[in-house]
């Protein structure tokens, strides 16, 4: 088992640089931190080696590096990190999975995106199609909020109204939420085989051209003193009522 | 119109004694940061003061105080804070004014706790219940997580059994959720007059002797991978399914 000792390592380096965007991209790499990610990670396989500060907390099948604390705290982002840090593959299918997608554009808090995709899981939405310029789901808060669940996802960077025409001639309908006059209620919408649910930014909502698409504009009723709800909450609602309707 | 010219000021350490929870408590006051809530504070008539940068941004009926950026930074949570600060009145009722009640025990996070109070007033529980070891409402992180509906709400600080056997005297219907055996799903619930829903701690959920108080306790069907709902998408899911009920 490879020592390292020094927050200067030439690979500790390179993976301190993993705690950004554009490194994470160009080396198709992230870091996790904590037992029960690592583990996720490894059952989804895309774990490519450990660091432990014990020797006993060495994984079979990946490389295994034993480091100090002081390399604990250069990698990780908590305040108090477990004595674990995971690197791991970032690997996109490119094909759809399921059924239902969830897709994401320009969602811009961490905690938000990590919440959508652990509610996405529970309810099946397995595939999660996300528009580039929405926060990097490979950011550390969006990983907690997802409590392990990012691994469980088929993640796809798109284009939005690409994307949405080609599952429209796929047989999806598109299903929005809007605040607008021509909506719907939840009640209103019909069965449907296959849904894509698009959520747009925590502000200002979906671009005009993105609800041009929808084949289902929806709006939850809701008290008038209220603007809206958390993308969050209004995600999580949706997601759990398309996922009755089979 | 009073000008205060320096962080020293007398007035300004109190203000800032107040960004500690044992302040606001002590003083029943709390501080809110932005346009957008001192014009709530001063709509729900719980707006004592301002202090703003801008002679423009004076409200008539609260006292008015002149200060400066450095007094703003001074104050203010937000990196890039807005050029106005309120000080406002912390007021509880203690009756009950709606059938539908949340009730909150534990709940630690605070972006968490803000939603569920956005969530509340959207879905018409204005009637919040929290326990003494909840997150403090007050904190300003849950002030910006409500999005301004922190005004709305009737915050009843409570013991949590008392509160729940008080309410049950009353027909209130206690209403969980939980991952245990005994459970319903959302669609077995009956029609209820009055409801209270009650969220537990985020990691430990519900303590036993709560959930022996629970009329109906539900469990929100979702995939064998998943453990959980973050508690604020769990919440909104209930809130709006009760919310239909009337």
């Amino acid at each position: 088992m490879e020592e390292i000792r020094s927050v200067n390592n030439s690979y500790i380096k390179y993976l301190k640089s993993l705690k950004q965007k554009k490194y994470r991209k160009e080396h198709k790499m992230f870091l996790v931190e904590g037992y029960h990610l690592v583990e996720e990670a490894a059952k989804a396989k895309v774990l490519d080696a450990v660091l432990v500060i014990d020797k006993k907390d060495q994984i079979q099948g990946v490389k295994n590096y034993l480091i100090n604390c002081d390399i604990i705290k250069d990698l990780a982002n908590t305040v108090t990190p477990q004595n674990i840090i995971g690197v791991c593959f970032i690997k996109q299918k490119k094909e759809l999975t399921s059924n239902k997608v969830l897709v994401l554009d320009e969602i811009q808090d961490p905690g938000n995106l990590g919440t959508l995709i652990r509610t996405a899981i529970a309810f099946g939405f397995t595939d999660i199609a996300v528009s580039n310029n929405t926060v990097d789901i490979y950011n550390d808060k969006v990983i907690r909020g997802t409590q392990g669940m990012l691994f469980r996802a088929n993640f796809i960077e798109v284009e939005i109204k690409d994307f949405l025409s080609d599952l429209k001639a796929k047989g999806y309908k598109v299903v929005t939420t809007s605040l607008g006059k021509d909506c719907i209620t939840p009640d209103q919408l019909p069965k449907l085989e296959k849904s894509a649910l698009v959520l747009g930014n925590e502000a200002r909502g979906l671009k005009d051209e993105v609800l041009e698409l929808a084949d289902f504009k929806v709006t939850i009723p809701m008290a008038d003193v209220v603007e809206s709800l958390n993308v969050g909450v209004a995600g999580g609602i949706m997601m759990y009522l398309l996922s009755k309707q089979k």
